[in-house]
């Protein structure tokens, strides 16, 4: 059995590491408190006797060996970097889950058929780099390399430089190694398990993701003298067709679209100023990837309408679409069972959070394992996990690793 | 007469200092490129033995003297600072036709009976520092001194620091010199006299402005798992009301609404988080107060509406008050006057942009001169005013300013 209390110490040992000003973690993508958090953890897992590899794309990949050297690992883990003002559990849980397998194993000295590998993404969140799920959309071929080492963040400074700058850049080829599956043990990030009262919900697979680049540009003139009617307003244009597209989106009838506008900037903004340009970003999702292909066009139409009526022009650029991706049968099966086995009966659910397992999935058979979240709050400081779900959640988790390493 | 050419040469000789990216002009209020313009000026005025004073608010009087020294002098003016991306003429040209008044009554050798002073306002454009025409303001005891020392820039800089640091802070007392009347040329910044065809314009007032600062606060979650009814999201709900209330200012009968939203801003942005906190900035202008009166309330309560549909928190703070204002009778008389006797009759109109001369209108004789602007195009880098526009309303101005100040 895993020990709870020592996954949940380490749990707030992590979070001391680039905490943000109200109780959450701040450890932007291979920023200095990433590094911080990534250091801390190899020297946890190295008091164990585990090897450790980096890939070209900063992965982290940590062997514990098996019995058969020559078989491919049982994978799990998630990610270690957070959102700007992010929590304490999301992707921490899964890495530090794994540490705590780890550790119990070691404690017993017990050895698994198969080798286990604990892996540690690269910029899962997207929030300094866009996309998500760089570094296992890597590993996977799900994302060209040369769009994730490019990729930029708000200081212009790129993906590659940082990797390098911060001495996360391994020799690993991408795709190796090859696993034999891999499990994510990861907060839900929603409402779902704390409304129906379950303490994990078993991940069946993860819903469509698409993320738009906007922006608008109009005419900046004089707040004052220049008649409603003689302007090009980017930023009411905006707002109009935001609000279209909400309205698109709340009229899904399976009520399971979901737009989000995380960024929205005003070029050169001053109070009396008509603004000239509005760049802003759109995350638009769906767990059916062909009323998602509906919503896009819609958005392109609102979006359109809105800027011919104003008057301005549009440019709509797709950073990224993340498909809807089903989860290995037999692996969700191994769950249930590793559930029974402890006396529950886990609910089948789709993650609205695209996760690393989702690259990963492509290459190998995955699964995911979800605790409940307080309030259904994450991407929030305010993000909580209840101590007892987690120890479960690492508990189920390697019941069924084990069963697979051992097979 | 004047020297257009000369005019134009010293207009030019402005724009150099503190060009912007695209041809026009950035001056910030008390910035280093806004002092190096002041600075320029000063050399000009002082090679023509005019005298400079500073008062507390940084406000640059430059006295010829007249035949009666205990005259209260004849003065005109206006602004040096410009828009972040501002243009080479607004308020540069009310100052520059001073100094060719001044450079052609030096050259002529001609003494006008009452002495005359041509002013440069400190912190006219409020972009920098809210609110707008804040030197004239104290000067006019329109603005509390208090609110205008301790209005801070985007970096927390306050302007009585910012003042201080630049050596502009001088003796002078507030509301000293008193002054016999008040003339100011400026460029339209709106369509209308271009559209008329008219080479100059009387103005008769200036529309009320009200500018607001708004907080719309929700809470930050995951742009995946959280379902579109279980959001609090502040910055749909900023669309949805700005969609409204420019609903109303563009239904408003009389078609002299006018709504600008300057600036709008995510607390901590990031493209996969439903943002915590959006703040935005409003102007809002119309020519008749009570008009304003009730779209301020319209707009509190649309902005209401959408806060408690969103399910998220909105704090309205009025930043300024502007009223409408009338300008002097008599005045605009002398301006028809000097213009019959070049041969042209004007239109007469209302200013949809605020200036100085709404501040000292309430403690002197107050009047304005329009010139056309090209496209109606202003606070851009862009606006452009003819040369012989330029020259035609200095010309104009010299006439009435000499009539007045030798009556
Ligand atoms: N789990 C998580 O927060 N992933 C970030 C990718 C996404 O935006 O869904
Ligand atoms: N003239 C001018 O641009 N003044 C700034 C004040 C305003 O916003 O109207």
């Amino acid at each position: 059995n895993i020990d709870g209390e020592r996954l949940w110490r380490s749990l707030m040992d992590m979070a001391a590491i680039g905490p943000s000003p109200n109780g959450g973690s701040r450890r932007l993508a291979l920023t200095e408190e990433d590094i911080a958090g990534r250091l801390q953890f190899r020297q946890w897992v190295e008091a164990l006797g585990c090897r450790c590899r980096l890939d070209e794309a900063g992965n982290l990949f940590v062997r514990r060996e098996g019995r058969d050297t020559s078989l491919a690992p049982v994978a799990f883990g998630s990610h270690l970097d957070t959102q700007p003002l992010g929590g304490r559990f999301d992707g921490v849980l899964g890495v530090l889950a794994g540490l705590e397998i780890l550790r119990s194993l070691h404690e017993r000295d017990v050895r698994t058929r198969r080798p286990l590998e604990l892996v540690v993404w690269t910029n899962e969140e997207g929030s300094r780099f866009a996309p998500a799920m760089g570094g296992s959309g890597v590993y996977a071929g799900r994302l060209e390399t040369s769009d994730f080492f490019r990729a930029e963040d708000a200081d212009g400074i790129r993906l590659a430089d940082a990797l390098e700058a911060s001495a996360q850049r391994g020799d690993l080829p991408l795709g190796t190694p090859v696993l034999d599956a891999y499990f994510e043990l990861h907060i839900e990030q929603g409402p779902a398990l704390e409304q129906s009262g379950d303490p994990l919900g078993v991940v069946t697979g993860v819903q469509g993701i698409r993320w738009f680049d906007v922006r608008i540009s109009g005419q900046s003139a004089h707040a004052g003298p220049t008649p409603m009617s003689h302007r090009r307003d980017p930023l009411l244009a905006a707002a109009d067709g935001l609000v279209a597209i909400r309205d698109d989106v709340e009229a899904d009838p399976s009520g399971d679209a979901r737009l989000t506008i995380g960024e929205l900037k005003v070029t050169e903004p001053s109070r009396n100023v008509i603004p000239a340009e509005v760049n802003l970003t759109i995350d638009l999702r769906h767990v059916d990837d062909t009323r998602l292909d509906e919503l896009e066009a819609m958005l392109y139409r609102r979006l359109d309408a809105a800027a011919s009526k104003a008057g301005v022009s549009v440019d709509i650029e797709r950073r990224w679409r993340s498909p809807v991706t089903p989860f290995d049968p037999d692996l969700i099966a191994s769950l249930d069972t590793a559930a029974r086995e402890r006396g529950l009966s886990l609910p089948h659910m789709m993650s609205g959070a695209g996760h690393d397992a989702v690259n990963v999935s492509h290459v190998a058979p995955t699964v995911m394992l979800f605790t409940p979240c307080r309030d259904g709050i994450s991407h929030n400081e305010a993000e909580f996990a209840e101590p007892e779900h987690c120890a479960l959640g690492a508990q189920v988790l390697c019941d069924a690793i084990l069963a697979r390493a051992n097979r």
